[in-house]
């Protein structure tokens, strides 16, 4: 959110329920203090501190000062921090994303407590990813307020390689038909990258997903429509017309892409879902 | 298609206009075959051919063939060959592209020639890909009866890339707002995966996207709803509010993630479009 327009449609929401906004630059909460101050209101904002995720962000270092610059404008209530460890995806074991989860809980505590003995009173401590959540939520670490874990709807493969889930966590599963045959080592699916997304895996997991309900099958290639899948084992296993369920490198993704969901439980379609927002990232 | 489902709706189209549909399999053929004689009916079929994308087709050495026992199905009018090099794409030089364009249409109509002197009357050779398409236009290569190139509606920096456009070509542009200003190198856009689509750069192309109208911006990393962008070089040349326009990757994929598209002419938004068939790719 840059815009003034952006910033009004936050004060409209505001006016009817309970709004946060997180921020990381002291310029754009001074346009909204100054906004907000027109309208006769107070806006409730976080502040997003980076402990090494690189993306939005003030540094730990920075984080008390711009805090302190914050909670002055009028028309703002600094209500508290907000910390994202996007870095935790390139964990390469699950000893590594503890570290990194360990390590996100106890700066965001720290930061707080050093913003609150600079006299400012917050309540919020954001934090969380997938990983991190289950993690810490496993291990019972306190400190945060609250754990924002989209990808723990569904789960997905990522979550799988990083040994937070296993496939029979993931909930989100493409259905594609084995369409052609062209090679002993080559079939075709009727989903490619417009269904699975071009989201790719992270080593040592290879290929845009993961055949469940047949073995030895690797998602090489995408196309739009199809994907080219490589046979590592006995070809004569798998012939035109079958169904492979698959699940997929990012779930996340895949509701933006698909018109409907078909909700299941023990093998019987029950509901079809529509994401709300899909498409509406702008 | 594969499935019986699938093969009945093409004979339902088949019955209100004609159509075609492309076959690397004879068992599927046959299948088709089966059904239209049912119905009384006659398929149009197309014998897919791969010449070295490895995806779909039967390799050159077995199109007679294959051509002579899709010929011999009842219910089946074998109407031609479909080639398509893919494989251009991953081509290093305009030189190496032009090599693989003059070999799409040589093989395409050695092949058709074969087919025809096996005694089967074929009447279509479509062969075609955007860089291959423009490449024998521009050099008047015949013996193709159709060139099937999709992404020259828009056109993208992969044709940049290869040296069939330049950026004033590409016609499909995302405006993204900076939303943030982290530190000295990096900006971040409210424009991520969900817009620019994952799909990677090829070397030495890199990032997700090229910014026209400012120098030395690379889009590093995507997030769903942002892109993390570093700065080559000034600084204080970006600041937050400020629009970007970025020519995409690849055009394909986002028409099918934008629920509009607005059409402009010098300076001024004339239309919206909606693409029809959007997230409709089972």
């Amino acid at each position: 959110v840059a815009t003034d327009n952006k910033l009004h449609q936050f004060l409209d929401l505001s006016e009817r329920t309970e709004m946060l906004m997180s921020f990381d630059s002291i310029e754009t909460v001074e346009r909204l203090g100054k906004l907000a101050c027109e309208r006769r209101m107070e806006a409730n904002v976080l502040l997003i501190i980076d402990i090494g995720f690189h993306r939005l962000g003030v540094p730990v270092g920075e984080a008390v000062s711009t805090a302190i610059a914050m909670a002055r404008v009028r028309g703002i209530r600094l209500r508290g921090v907000q910390i994202y460890a996007g870095h935790i995806y390139s964990s390469a074991s699950l000893d590594e994303a503890t570290r990194i989860a360990h390590d996100e809980i106890a700066q965001a505590a720290e930061v707080a407590d050093r913003i609150r003995k600079a006299g400012i009173e917050i309540d919020i401590i954001s934090i969380g990813s997938t990983p991190s959540s289950l993690i810490i939520a496993e291990r019972r670490w306190t400190g945060a307020t609250e754990l924002r874990a989209g990808n723990y709807v569904f789960m997905d493969r990522q979550q799988v390689r990083l040994g937070i889930a296993n496939y029979d966590d993931c909930a989100l599963r493409v259905f594609a038909t084995v369409i052609s045959k062209p090679s002993r080592d080559r079939i075709l699916i009727d989903a490619g990258s417009k269904t699975l997304t071009s989201d790719p895996a992270r080593p040592p997991f290879t290929g845009f997903g993961h055949v469940v309900n047949k073995r030895g099958i690797e998602l090489s290639m995408l196309s739009e429509e199809v994907t080219t899948c490589h046979l590592a084992t006995d070809a004569d296993s798998v012939s035109v017309g079958e169904l492979l369920e698959i699940v997929p490198n990012h779930a996340c993704m895949m509701t933006n892409l698909a018109e409907r969901i078909y909700v299941g439980r023990n093998g019987l379609i029950e509901d079809a879902w529509t994401a709300q927002a899909r498409g509406k990232v702008w």
